[in-house]
């Protein structure tokens, strides 16, 4: 371990640096505007990998943004890991909640940071974590301990539902043959209390559109008169759910796992401090739904938001229009055995039932993914515990997360591969949101971590 | 009547090209980027009521927008006719969803226009109407028969709620003292059927905040955990209303005047089709308060819609967020005799009572206006009556209208003096819509119409 270690500090100035390369690049992929700059990320990380000792390392085209694909064989005997990422950001808006630039990564202290934070989208998700594997990796080969075979898979659309991946999956599925795909795109519960995640929750992700009147009316001449989209949008996202936090679609929650009483004693472990969590979030109370504790709700039950909602005038001053259309983007994230097909067409079914006659409404799915969950006495999970134990001095506890990884079912669908999410991250580091960062320290534990990873499986895999 | 339609046909194409040229400054006054075409708007006005044959005209400054004064005494003894209007427009967002450019005047037949209508913003709304009553002001003038003195009195806030036209009203009360005010802003319901607005329904206008976590989160990492914004604002905005359509903050409908069976029956013989009314709007089915006819539920009854509502993301693609904050502008139009400060006050407080303690809601109102009806028995109805009788072959059938014109109310607390609602828009010129329009016909007629209330209200106000 010592070797890794030396490695590691003689580079870490040139490590940050080259991060701070990667993310000042927006790559955002949703974003048609953006495409140029998705493949610039892409070509950079090939770069990189190539710099960092890879035999080989090349972009391959899709129907969408590529796929970076790299690897170092050097016994065949020996596994095989298979590192998936995604070097693709969310959008940054809205832009002036960002207290420095979302593009123009800076370090700074925070509470839970003291040791300094780099600030800018994509740091944490999943930038900075896809580069401490690609370190992870430098590291290995200079020092000459590289005990498995490596592949890396780093696709551009992770954020809009990689779209093109199943289709790489199968064309190159000899190319990517391995014995576990290792992922770093979660989080642990603290700088101080590491964990794994082992479960996952899935997704489904719908855009619904309510037409009233064909043109905008005056809502003085008609008002009153004629039904106000915004207003039925509203009644019929009311009806989603009941006074205790229930989805009230039919059929919904027909396949959902319960947890045996066992599996929930063991969650009421984790530590939970939801005065602090409510002051993180700047909330007087927590709802969810009836009967489960917040961490249950955030990791082993499904939900139901509206992600987004528009229509009518919303620009500066009063304009007194009855709108002709109303739209809202609605998730759902599901847990075992929930399917999202099965969830969004059921969703669709019970939205169009309930509009009433005087509109029109439309239901258009957007990408979706399965939940997952890891067995935790496989291979590679217990490599990743005990290369936490080692490198962090405590033992990782299995988590359940919240957030969706979708393509972590179509891997074991398609690759027949179990994934081990061996995160760094923090929920506080504001994934998705303004000021979105990631801890020096959890950057460079990272880098530190990884390669007893790949010593253990060595070990546990044969 | 005959030296004014003669001295109409003989200017009539230059009537229309000054008209074009009044739409094409985009006077949008709600708007601070378009602060310096509703300036150019007013001058416009007054260089056209000085070429008219005015005594004077100026534009008097105010904290906003300026007002357009101008006058020609004729004969002390006569009595004075306060013409209004409002040279500022409505928004015309959103642009894609006009045929020609609203800043654009053409002039295009329709089925209802067979004759052609002028397509721009503000051409029915109310410029077009404004400026047929400087052109009747003109035809009086030039053929030396006009029977009372005149005052014009065209403001540019009118859209954004006249904010600055009380102080006005009161700092120049003597110059403004006047026997009736004549205004063209409202609508007949069809060229073969004229009629006079008798009652204006009144304005309450608020913008709503709901705000939950104080920064976006991952709807994976905190979905189920915590109360999203949106969903909880539909749900209070779902709650003011019920399934019968009535309205549901306490003391609403305390206020409110029913009509009597008598008048409830005189209603019943306006002609309305209600097939054609659903083909236009295109809708299946109509929806509103339970117990009224449509056109009793908007004219005589009050109304709640929500005219604006964002949250979240709403960009191109998905996005997983569960957002800080959702917003809503909401606005009900009243009856006599609900008072809008008294019903903005009831809305508020109900709204925050009904806020969840997991969410900060704010609540901030925008400009209101009282509800209004004018006796038609007074000199001005009579003398506006007689005036479309005789232009139209026809008596015309008094109404009430569902839009509203707060200073209405205004006129009469200030200056004592009732308003004569004599508008030649139809409601189905789109006005506050994209492809607003105005007939050529009724621009014409009303220019024909106007002369002889002024003949008549000599007569009838001695």
């Amino acid at each position: 371990m010592q070797h890794y270690q030396q490695y590691i500090e003689a580079n870490k100035e040139r490590f940050l640096q080259e991060l701070f390369d990667f993310l000042r690049i927006p790559s955002v992929s949703t974003d048609p505007k953006f495409k140029a700059d998705v493949r610039r990320a892409a070509e950079f990380l090939r770069d990189k990998l190539l710099e960092a000792g890879a035999d080989k390392a090349q972009l391959f085209e899709t129907a969408g943004h590529p796929i970076v694909y790299a690897e170092k064989i050097v016994d065949p005997q020996a596994p095989t890991v298979l590192v998936y990422g995604h070097y693709d950001v969310q959008p940054a808006d809205p832009y002036e909640l960002w207290q420095t630039p979302p593009f123009e990564p800076v370090v700074k202290k925070t509470d839970i940071h003291p040791n300094g934070a780099i600030f800018a989208r994509g740091a944490c998700d999943d930038k900075g974590q896809v580069y401490l594997q690609l370190k992870a990796f430098e590291t290995m080969v200079k020092t000459h301990d590289l005990p498995c075979n490596v592949k890396f898979m780093i696709e551009g659309e992770e954020e809009c539902g990689s779209g093109n991946l199943e289709p790489f999956l199968h064309e190159y599925k000899n190319m990517l043959k391995a014995d576990v795909i290792l992922i770093s795109d979660t989080s642990i519960i603290s700088n101080d209390t590491p964990s794994i995640e082992c479960g996952l929750r899935g997704l489904s992700y719908l855009e619904v559109t309510v037409t009233g009147p064909k043109r905008d009316l005056h809502s003085g001449v008609y008002g009153g008169a004629v039904a106000n989209p915004i207003n039925v949008l509203c009644e019929m996202i009311a009806s989603l759910k009941d006074a205790k936090g229930r989805i009230t679609i039919p059929g919904f929650y027909d396949k959902v796992q319960e947890l045996s009483p066992e599996e929930r004693a063991l969650m009421a472990q984790i530590p939970f401090d939801e005065e602090a969590y409510k002051k993180d979030l700047g909330v007087e109370a927590l709802f969810g739904e009836e009967g489960y504790t917040t961490i249950e709700r955030a990791s082993i039950r499904p939900t139901l938001d509206v992600n987004g909602i528009w229509g009518g005038y919303t620009g500066e001053g009063a304009k007194t229009v009855l709108p002709s259309k109303a739209h809202a983007k609605i998730s759902m994230r599901l847990v075992p055995d929930q399917d999202p097909d099965e969830i969004t067409q059921l969703f669709t079914k019970h939205f169009l039932s309930i509009a009433p006659p005087y509109v029109k409404v439309e239901v258009h799915p957007h990408h979706g993914g399965k939940p997952v969950v890891t067995p935790i006495d496989s291979p590679g999970f217990q490599a990743a515990s005990r290369a936490f134990e080692q490198a962090w001095g405590k033992k990782p506890i299995p988590t359940r997360g919240g957030g969706s990884i979708p393509i972590v079912a179509l891997f074991e669908e398609v690759l027949g591969l179990k994934s081990v999410l061996m995160g760094f991250g923090l929920d506080s580091d504001a994934i998705h949101s303004p000021n979105e960062h990631f801890g020096l320290f959890n950057f460079y534990k990272g880098i530190e971590t990884v390669p007893l990873f790949y010593q253990h499986f060595k070990e546990l895999a044969k």
